[in-house]
């Protein structure tokens, strides 16, 4: 679909829109930092087509931003867990939640904080904590759902 | 194209993409903090089609992302502005670059710096100036072709 050109910017949104540029992909990975894992968890949270998923899935396994493990056997199961390549979205997954609670906000407030996992303080804009001051990552932040939420969370995660 | 339970979907991340999530548009969108202001740059700078373009255009018009103005009469033309909500999206931007930067690497180093304009330091991944640690913004900030630039930037820009 992109032409020729495209090829040619040597430019690294470019590049990374090329690996992530669809939104059914920045979703499947907001899931996957929630903490979902299995297809059918995934595709009962985002409602998207089964062939769709199964697409997107494996692109991003191709891109190495999930992983495939087997969890099972007999019959045979897998679940897709985020790389380490995959956890360094997190900032573009804020970056993206931040500007939406600012200038598309949900009735009631954001419908979810990122919390520092050890104070339990709100991460800023820039990946802070606003309690400690500390620097924030995929890591050491937690997910909560905010006053905007409606509960309908992950409930592989909750 | 998404189903209606995307619309249930109370998610920041979600909303956002509703609005930028397309690859074109984050380009505009970079394009347009970069400097660009007119129709025929974007379409040479993008090598996008011109149908494309006009409906990505009006369409951030329309989501008050950019300002369309009047810059010429006899004949009549317009140029796009970012409004402070398209300016807003500069932390997308620049995360986005940095995982590029990272994970999916041009030949030569980062094709472009984000610089603080005041001091000249580099641009962290939270948005601070390396060099006398200030909190940067889009309009404190300046790109520049980096080392591994080809050089094909913005025409309107440089």
């Amino acid at each position: 679909m992109l032409p020729r050109t495209y090829d040619n910017q040597v430019c690294s949104v470019a590049r990374t829109l090329e690996r992530i540029g669809d939104r059914w992909t920045m979703l499947i990975v907001r899931d996957a930092v929630l903490g979902v894992r299995r297809f059918d968890d995934f595709q009962r949270e985002l409602g998207v087509a089964r062939n769709v998923l199964t697409d997107r899935l494996a692109r991003l396994v191709d891109e190495g931003i999930l992983e495939k493990r087997a969890y099972q056997e007999r019959p045979e199961r897998f679940e897709y867990r985020l790389t380490d390549k995959g956890m360094d979205l997190w900032p573009v997954l804020v970056s993206l939640m931040k500007w939406g609670d600012r200038h598309s906000p949900a009735d009631g407030g954001p419908p979810t904080l990122i919390l520092h996992r050890d104070c339990g303080g709100e991460v800023n804009e820039r990946f802070q904590c606003v309690r400690c001051g500390a620097d924030v990552n995929a890591r050491s932040a937690q997910a909560m759902p905010g006053p905007g939420s409606l509960r309908r969370w992950p409930s592989a995660v909750l």
